[in-house]
């Protein structure tokens, strides 16, 4: 059954050596649950001695959220035809409200599945897919609002905390109070408080049931702030093997989700690969695939294909789907006047169809059909904003907010289904305007999560836009969004390669961990204080190794000292070897050290004495 | 007299192509003022006319801010070892208050100028220096003061009001009010608004009348944001050919001033290279040097020595020291139990040279007589952040805060002598306390200009530096910093290359911007709206050549679709042609253009009506 039928297959089964290769200077570790199947992923730095006078001290190893799956771990064997393990298989069976079928509900699938011309391209081993008993309600949401903690809760719990307590044993955790502008930190993450911001609509578990091989990941405002990755092919570009490759690659660097954007050929086949081999909740815009099976005519698309494609893609395990329920006939023109009208693909194309039939959307008018699909596999909404500003001039207009409203709206019926929900946000939008899109969002959508592209705060660097954006997703992230959708440098111009999507994910990565800081996460600052001790002590590698790119910082470093021996150099390339700023500041601080109390004093009164001690005691600070 | 003696000032003299070619799509052009030699320069980027179904509308070309001096102008012929002409020079003399003098004032320069064995390294045509005649002051904070509106400060009104009256004119103003926490930003930048604002200490002009090459620019909170761009050789790298080059590179994307901040050999030769060549002010750190005269040891440095060297590079032509006069001995062991100590070069020298005398800093003892030197010249001050924290823990700490109170107090002292001065801030720190850093800066420096490093939002991301930092550039820029320092992405690591240097250029600039555009700067928002404009209407190239990278720009769009027949194309590689979000909006704008009000108000109360009329006159977008 492993055979390789093709040639694509052969190519999407091997992964290049740098999705795969191990990151420098850490080993996973696994972390264990009430029960033996709830093992939960590190990655964990290990860290140089430091270096005194008193011999030596020991720094305890750093152990890092890991998103990379187990690609990163040198005793899995990778195998891509296979997929990944259902590591959450035994707790969705175990809860016994859902049920195998015995064929896939969608007629386009069962299509596809006799399709033989599409053999060359088919992911081998299609799981059944399982759907919710007659009458069950098995979202993670609805487990939330019975009382019930889910393993998947607590895995999240154990996740979130990144080893906090081994972090206060090791004095790391000097932390600025943070400014959290009305979120609840905890002090550590316990299940319970996991079920209960599940339960409060404030935070979701994207995990369709048809997705077992994921590992449990949360976004909410009081948790980490997470960040997404966008792939897919288009018509001009990519292949099945490339997405594959890329989903790796993204998660590799840090990408919370990965959202499938295909929109060319065999959109299907591609997204079986992706999900079967991700360990990320992976989310998709249906009405890209619905505009294909309709030969890409907006006019032509029916809540008949439309349906249909929902359950499609719910059976194949997708986890979350954007949906623009908000694009309302009667908010359509109120972009005639904007200087880049609408620039959401599904906003657009559903504004074309409402226009075009002049009736009202069919995604809002049968959003509580839509509801019943999605509580029967646990697919989480994204409520997409179709109407977001694609140019700083038309941010936060009349538009942009009457959509705002209503999936506001949307989100209390999907509410009351126990369906969970998050609310995707902008766009363009200059800084002084960002904190208003927070508020409106937190008030008008019952702090459902906030799912936001950048913002981007100026149009005028095309190439550059992953800064143009990440200046606004901090800021933003920091306001209270729990999710950042990550732009790379590419946007507005061309189709991102692997080195665009490294820069767009350490670059969200960085957005995302400064609004962790801002906010105060308990957990935040202490990867900044290790980091800064091992800059501070001379510990190169372990600088690199805390860093979220070791390889480019090692290779920066390299550019100027190569030599190995530099690694260990107690200088840097800035100042050499007679000029550090650091050596002297150690010797200011062996020197502070000796001094008493009345020596303080005398200091602080400006007295000149003294000082042949220092001389005698630090006066050979140059090589 | 032009003959190049050797084979160093040979490379120094002829500049890479990359360097001096032209910016693509664009020209320079002159605006004049109310004499003959005020000629500002700007780049005109010409636009392509918008398509449209009646006709073509013309698109006027857009005049942005030009920091790149002759080395854009294709008229110019580059000649380094003549240096650049001394535009200023007339201005100057015309004042009377200052005079040329028979030699340099500083033995070290006269010893300097005498050793043959430097002849090979020493820039051909050193001009005579000048100082103010006895008991004048001649900076522009006292002309200014004196209700003089000088030709620099005419020249600086031009140029900060980017041709707005023609942008105006093309109705591309459509602008976001801002919110400027308190600055007072005019609808139009006129030459008395100039000189209130730098007799009021607002703002400065950092122009050393021995430094008469250099365009006038402003720093200051009620104009636009600045960036500086950092260069400098260190003892383990770069030549003087490497150092012109790069500061031509810098101002070639964008870099406002320049700081040399040499450490390595022929110090004093290196810059007297780069100021004849630069358009834009030069700034530096006399300390390092005066290290360097006493081999290293900052005990042995004296007041004597560090004079002679302000003298030394004031008669060269420096516009701005940064001096660090803050580290007082009494602030030293504040920072004993700082995760990184002291990170400045130039406090921990200071602070080594307090503890080592156990005495008093002579920077701060001796202030009045450096105010006396700066004035003899128009140096300006830029108060030195000594004590500025290394990471994020040791942000908005005692030490900090105490160096910035005495940055206050020196700066009143500064002002009596009619100095003009800006303050050095921060360095690290996260995004909820960036704030604090610009409240209290405003308060205690009574509205100096503040002139930040980054400051960096985290710590955990070496390689990324120029993005962790660019986040709290953008953000205190908003708040009212004037010049914002460039990180690139070497900084931690190693010495920026040419990319590097490219790299955090682009990103400040970007900073910059999104500030000026929060603040509601009059002229910001008109070339977003311009670039946008084209996005929206597929002109590819005028959003390249409106954009503060068009060869990135086109080099990305290259990429993926590389055909020229794509510059015109009316869809992108992001979607293709079959399936794009504008091309879908143009439609829907098109139709709202025909509505009429009744229809309009049917559109709202979402009545299904006359669907036919929009399949009839949109029906056929996509191809």
């Amino acid at each position: 059954m492993n055979a390789v039928p093709n040639p694509l297959l052969r190519e999407a089964a091997e992964l290049s050596e740098s999705v795969v290769r191990p990151i420098p200077g850490s080993r996973k570790i696994y972390l264990h649950g009430s029960r033996a199947d709830i093992r939960v992923p590190m990655r964990e730095v290990a860290l140089d001695d430091t270096p005194s006078s008193a011999g030596v001290e020991k720094n305890a190893p750093f152990a890092i959220y890991d998103t990379s799956g187990p690609y990163t771990d040198p005793d899995y064997r990778v195998d891509l035809i296979a997929g990944l393990p259902a590591l959450r298989a035994a707790w969705i069976e175990a809860r016994g409200d859902s049920e195998p079928l015995a064929d896939f509900s969608s007629p386009y699938t069962r299509k596809h599945a006799g399709a033989h011309q599409l053999d060359h391209v088919r992911f081998p081993h299609v799981p059944k897919p399982r759907r919710a008993k007659a009458g069950q309600n098995i979202t993670q949401m609805h487990y939330a609002r019975q009382g019930i903690i889910t393993p998947e809760m607590e895995y999240i719990a154990i996740r979130e905390n990144q080893n906090l307590e081994r972090i206060r044993e090791q004095h790391l955790l000097l932390q600025h109070p943070g400014e959290s502008f009305g979120a609840s930190l905890p002090r550590l993450i316990t299940p319970e408080f996991v079920r209960d911001e599940v339960a409060r609509g404030r935070a979701i578990i994207p995990n369709n049931i048809n997705h077992p091989e994921s590992e449990p990941m949360i976004i909410g405002r009081n948790f980490l702030v997470k960040i997404n990755a966008n792939i897919g092919n288009s018509a001009l570009s990519s292949s099945i093997a490339e997405e594959v490759e890329k989903m790796v690659w993204s998660i590799r660097w840090g990408g919370d989700t990965v959202m499938d954007l295909s929109t060319g050929k065999h959109i299907h086949e591609t997204r079986e690969w992706i999900i079967r081999n991700s360990p990320v909740p992976i989310g998709t815009v249906p009405i890209y695939q619905a505009l294909e099976k309709v030969g890409g005519v907006a006019e032509d698309l029916t809540w008949e294909l439309y349906r249909d494609t929902l359950i499609e893609q719910a059976e194949q395990g997708v986890d979350y789907f954007t949906i623009h329920a908000g694009v309302r006939l009667a908010f359509i023109h109120l972009t005639a006047k904007r200087v880049t009208g609408i620039v959401s693909r599904g906003g657009s194309i559903m504004a074309k169809w409402c226009l075009s039939h002049h009736k009202e959307s069919f995604l809002y008018e049968r959003f509580e059909e839509i509801c019943e699909i999605m509580k029967a596999y646990d697919v989480s909404f994204s409520l997409g904003d179709g109407l977001r500003p694609g140019s700083i001039a038309d941010a936060n207009d009349a538009a942009q907010f009457a959509e705002l409203d209503t999936l506001g709206e949307l989100t209390q019926i999907a509410w009351k289904h126990d369906v969970q929900t998050m609310i995707e946000g902008p766009g363009h939008v200059p800084m002084h305007l960002i904190k208003e899109n927070m508020e409106r969002q937190l008030e008008k959508c019952g702090e459902a999560p906030f799912y936001t592209l950048g913002p981007l705060t100026t149009d005028i660097a095309p190439g550059y836009d992953h800064i143009t954006s990440a200046i606004g997703a901090a800021m933003i992230g920091w306001y209270g969004t729990a999710m950042l959708c990550y732009v790379t440098p590419k946007e507005h111009l061309g189709l991102p390669n692997k080195q665009d999507v490294r820069d767009g994910i350490v670059t969200y990565k960085i957005a995302a961990h400064a609004a962790d800081l801002a906010k105060g996460h308990p957990a935040a600052q202490a990867r900044d204080n290790a980091l800064s001790k091992a800059r501070f002590e001379f510990r190169w590698a372990d600088q690199f190794n805390l860093g979220l790119d070791p390889e480019k910082a090692q290779e920066f470093h390299d550019e100027t000292l190569p030599k190995d021996a530099h690694k260990t150099a107690h200088f840097c390339s800035m100042c050499g070897p007679k000029f550090c700023s650091m050596k002297i500041t150690q010797d200011v601080r062996d020197y502070a050290a000796k001094l008493g109390t009345d020596e303080k004093a005398a200091l602080e009164a400006g007295m000149a004495e003294k000082a042949e001690e220092f001389r005698a005691t630090g006066g050979d600070v140059y090589q």
